[in-house]
């Protein structure tokens, strides 16, 4: 970071912004906590949730905090918290999650939790007083080795005691355990809720983990809501032959039902869909299995997304009326269970609105997107005006060692989220807004 | 047995058969050598090669060669042979295997082995001297225990030391330990080849193992030959993405490549194929399969099939134009390693001709057909007279304890071979084929 300093922000604003993130300190506090979990092996992240990284990650985000002369706090879930500004209104929190998964990069997270800390850094050094508190929160557990997002459940009331008490991870270690062996007690995550008056507005800066921005060269994705999923185990029952002996007429082949099912689904989303619906055949397990074999069983998993919940409805309707035509086409029986079926969390269309006019007041290309990933902020969605947006992943690469964002992306989304939460934090943002409206 | 007599013979044959099989026996002999292996839970066979059980029936087998007053012997590779008739001329062999599958039915192999030995009940019950003698032999480890057939390669010389020396089970128990544990010399598998001046003919009767027959109600198969067949390991790389971040046109899905090619199966076997060629994929492996990834890997298994080796071979370059096409419209990496070929092996055109006409003559209803699955007589197709035919398997099952042929093809099956034998052993046998010939 030292000698020769960068170039300077090169946006296409006019004049110099009042407030002004610097990216050097944000490339040195990325470099920081990627000492938290870090492999020398894969050169990858892990810092799973709750682990001893993970805590480490956090006591050094703390210490940040106690540097600004910030509130701080670790609340019952393990999220970190500062606070900057007065204690006696409700806050504008800017959010993301300090855990990885195993294997990771450094910016999934983490980046829009170190954006938020320099937008204060900014403000302080700018001697910009929020007239709303500013709450930078580092959540815990975002990347589900417990099977949740804990850290954002527990924030917005949605976290029960029975699956604190029954949640554990893959090996199976339980939650509770591992709260504890991080020096929490795990009840008092159920002290972590959030009231909606305590929340003057939720926003959320993330890498996109997909390749659209990076493809289309677009800065900022405006994300308008957290794709709702379904998730299907399908059985497609038929009966194994020997394949020398079976003539191709005679089969009741259970891939081929798959397969014929599989050539529909672009077919299905061209019909009952939009270019936010997703459908993905992740995962098939035929049985036998053997080479010689016809597959008298296929067994594979459907995973739908749509921004709408009545598109989802659509191509889920879809997908078993194809389903059941191709298995009396093949003579085969047809089966499914619906695992999960989580429904799509609408970002507020008053943050939307503020993200892309702030986004055309600094002169950065942006789309508006669905989020086909899940994320801290869909479970403020509900009940609080919250909203998020990306930057690229470079090739769409995240939860891998490799995973990018060129550091002009993260100076350009941090500035727009300097500007975004200097709005909200001010006294005066509604008059603003529409004395803006007014001028148009 | 006992009590009730069963029906007689009901064939379309005019007049009385002057030698004629006696279906109890049969059904007896079944019955006794079903209790080798015998399983209560399952109701399965397990009579693998070598095992106590497959050495148990062997004596067995000896044991009735003896009563029957007929030379005997366990050759060096375990085939149980049994001779009826003069010692110094070539011989017809009935051949077909004793050992089984695990959880096998109580006709696969075992049908043809207990055909021939009432084939000789017959001639001596009525008095009938073969002028060629007529070798019974219940052939060793044709299922593959250890990966070969290795009784017919022993037979047939077709048989190395080097891997009588490498082979072994799946649990990695040798070939050598397995044989030697049953009381053999595994190097005198070496010692068993019969040579081709040795031998007049060789027919095999079998169940069919498939469903065609049942389905056409047809009582007898006439195999014309074994069906060559070509074993691919195919690999379709492209990009493991998440399912949820990914739009649908930016995505490499390997899935949808082989989804691409199994729907094109049909299409190549019309137009490079016959109605004896065969396409399967009956092994699929995703990876990372994951239910919300798209999958980066598809690994999978082509198993093509046809009676000729020239449309064997159009059949492949279809398959390779075919992925290679769809490879790169999907933006994936396509390999594959070719795992085995084997070439068809055709049976003898006179032996197919005698099975035709003894069918016909016994007014049974008959299809030529292939096999798909490999037999005993594909060792011999090559270098002697060697024929097979197939009697119905219910539904088609095999390899399975609800395998079953219903005992009047059973009957029917049996009196055709003992015809054919009868003919094949006879001194006049290509007089009278003559003479018929002339008066048609």
């Amino acid at each position: 970071m030292a000698g020769w300093r960068k170039a300077p922000l090169k946006t296409c604003r006019k004049g110099e912004p009042a407030l002004r993130i610097d990216i050097d300190r944000i490339e040195s506090d990325l470099a920081e906590i990627a000492k938290f979990g870090f492999n020398e092996e894969d050169r990858g992240i892990y810092r799973q949730g709750f682990t001893e990284a993970d805590m480490a990650a956090r006591a050094w985000m703390r210490d940040r905090f106690e540097e600004l002369g910030m509130e701080h706090q670790l609340d019952g879930a393990g999220n970190v918290i500062g606070r900057y500004g007065p204690s006696d209104r409700p806050s504008v929190i800017i959010a993301s999650h300090l855990d990885s998964v195993p294997a990771a990069g450094i910016f999934d997270g983490v980046l829009g939790v170190v954006a938020g800390l320099e937008c204060v850094r900014a403000m302080k050094e700018a001697g910009h007083e929020p007239y709303y508190p500013i709450d930078v929160i580092g959540t815990s557990e975002e990347e589900g080795r417990f099977g949740g997002m804990l850290g954002a459940q527990a924030l917005s009331g949605q976290l029960t005691r029975e699956w604190l008490d029954s949640a554990s991870d893959e090996s199976g270690y339980s939650l509770k355990d591992a709260m504890r062996a991080a020096g929490l007690d795990p009840y008092d995550a159920l002290h972590a809720y959030r009231r909606p008056e305590s929340i003057r507005a939720f926003i959320e800066m993330h890498v996109e983990q997909g390749p659209v921005l990076d493809m289309e060269r677009t800065t900022i994705g405006i994300v308008e809501g957290i794709s709702g999923v379904f998730k299907w185990n399908v059985r497609l029952k038929g009966k194994a032959d020997h394949a020398g002996t079976a003539p191709m007429n005679m089969r009741s082949d259970a891939l081929m039902g798959m397969v014929d099912f599989a050539h529909e689904i672009q077919r299905i989303i061209d019909e009952e869909g939009t270019d936010k619906s997703r459908i993905t055949i992740g995962h098939v397990a035929l049985k036998p299995g053997f080479p010689h074999t016809v597959p008298g069983e296929a067994d594979f998993t459907i995973v739908g997304r749509d921004l709408d919940e009545e598109i989802m409805r659509g191509l889920a309707n879809a997908c078993r009326r194809v389903l059941s035509s191709i298995a009396r086409k093949h003579k085969l029986k047809f089966e499914y269970d619906e695992m999960s079926w989580l429904t799509p969390a609408i970002c507020d269309r008053g943050i939307v609105d503020l993200i892309e006019r702030k986004t055309k007041e600094l002169g950065y290309s942006y789309k508006l997107m669905p989020s086909g990933a899940g994320h801290d902020v869909q479970f403020f969605c509900d009940y609080v005006k919250a909203g998020m947006f990306f930057v690229p992943s470079v090739k769409g690469v995240s939860h891998a060692p490799d995973e990018w964002t060129h550091w002009s992306d993260c100076e350009m989304g941090a500035q727009l989220l300097l500007e975004c939460v200097a709005e909200l934090s001010s006294k005066d943002a509604e008059v603003a807004a529409t004395e803006r409206e007014l001028q148009h």
